[in-house]
Order: C-alpha cells, then structure tokens, then sequence
C-alpha cells in the first residue's frame, strides 16, 4: 500500500467523563458504556446537514472536525481529507482514540453526511453544536444508534 | 497537523454499476441513487459482528477491508489502521471515493462493529459476505440506513 496505509499502537482511550486522560488503556471495561441498564461498546450518531454552508473549503472542513472532536474530549489520531472535482466536494474522517466521526459533502445539493461513532462513555452529540455553528445548515437531523449492545450475561460487571 | 493529515485531490467516483471506471469524476449526479421512488446520497450499513475471530490481526483486518471494498467494487483510496492496546483491539477506516467504510474490534467482547457507506448506486450489502468470511461471526447483524434522502422537487432530474 506504500504511503497510502499507515498503523500506529496507541491506547484505546478511556472516557475522560470517567477516568483522567492519564490512565487511557488501563482497563479495558472503560471503552464501554452504561445507560439505562443497558451495557453497549458505543454511540453512533448519523447527521444530516441541509441548506448548509462551507462544504467545499477543506481549511474550514478540518478545523470544523478538530472543533468537534475537542467538544466531544475525544482524543484525535488522525485525520484524512480528500477533495473531489468537479463539485469540490469533501470527505473527511478523524481516526479517534475512541472510533471515528466522519463528514462526506455534496455541496451541489448543499448537503452533508456526518457520523460520530464514539466508544465508551463519551457522548457524540457534544459535536453537534460545532457543526451547527461550522456548518449553519437550515436544517438538522440526526439518529443515534448504540452499538454493541450486550446482555447482562455476557459481561462481570 | 504535520503526518497526521494529509489532504488529496481525487475525482469522486461514480458509481461502477452505471458507468465505466475511467467515467469517474465525469458527472457529479451519478453520486445519487434511485431507488423505489427516492433520491438519496447514498447506503449507510451499521453491521454487528458477534463471536468473531481475528480481531486482533492487523494484517487479517487490512485484507479483510481490502477484499470488501473490492467486493463491492468501490475505489479505495487510503487506508488508516490503528492497533490499541492492552486488548490488541483495531480501529480501520478506509477513506474511498464512494464514503467510507470502517471498523472497530473489540477482542475481549469478541465484538466488531462495522460501518460501510456508499454513495451512488454502489451496494454496501456486497461486503457482507467477505466480513462472514473474514471473521467468521457466530451471530451477524446489520442496519441500512438510505443517508440524504431528497425531495422529489429538490432536485432536476
């Protein structure tokens, strides 16, 4: 793959909602997530973009995901940012300590396609502000999904 | 950002079941779809991977991705693997010209989850059997989720 693969070890980060950033891959049972009864790996959010702004600059696209993984207190591995002609549409994804969130733009249409997927306790829609304020689409949608849902069987609590 | 960004310039690509690879980036309506009467961006597939095997294998996780990508004959256009510890669990994300697709394992959960999206008529359900294959999941289940779905009125066709 040359230059266009790359692989790190890092520590899958624990929530910073639950234990500081120093104990990051201390204890694995950190990256999961409590709520209602429920034990899950993570939050998925999907976010739909309309009537919005800005989604052919890839200056302000990395600064709007950088913004919006620091109002998550997600830990940013990477991010990757391609620019398509001839819409000059982008796709961007953030590679996180504690999964991804992604952006794909379709400035023709003046949509764009977010997900946040996030794993332990941290809570993806803290990111939903930033794109508002990025993004200032007319209109917003989004749907969470939990991932990894267990039965209380399969897990010592 | 310094290596850890990196922006390119590539045509987004249209989808191989209407037009020839060489067509890419030729005409930016073929990153729609049609289907049963609506118009949208794209297939968002959330795929859960139960009692999975190599979870840990980075080598295994990057062919696997490589193979469904292929499978569904997207354009791959980066890969960014990310291998944590203590659990040895993997985040990949493959950045392609169609969206993305990505993965986040979950060893001592023997849990993957998965997301594939697609824009264009592009099939995510074509990967599927190459993630049976790969991890060998006892239990398997997935969502789709039609991203960007569009007014009739909102769009010329």
């Amino acid at each position: 793959m040359g230059d266009r693969s790359r692989t790190t070890t890092v520590a899958r980060a624990a929530s910073l909602d639950v234990v500081p950033r120093d104990t990051v891959g201390q204890g694995q049972a950190l990256s999961l997530c409590q709520e209602g009864g429920l034990l899950f790996a993570g939050r998925h959010l999907l976010i739909e973009l309309w009537e919005a702004e800005h989604l052919t600059s890839e200056p302000d696209i990395r600064r709007i995901l950088q913004d919006a993984v620091a109002a998550c207190r997600a830990t940013l591995l990477s991010i990757h940012l391609h620019v398509f002609s001839p819409t000059h549409g982008i796709s961007g994804v953030a590679v996180l300590g504690e999964s991804h969130m992604s952006i794909h733009t379709w400035p023709e249409h003046a949509y764009a396609a977010v997900d946040i997927f996030m794993c332990g306790s941290l809570d993806p829609r803290k990111a939903v502000p930033v794109l508002k304020a990025g993004f200032r689409p007319k209109r917003i949608q989004f749907m969470e999904v939990k991932r990894g849902v267990m039965d209380a069987d399969d897990v010592v609590c």
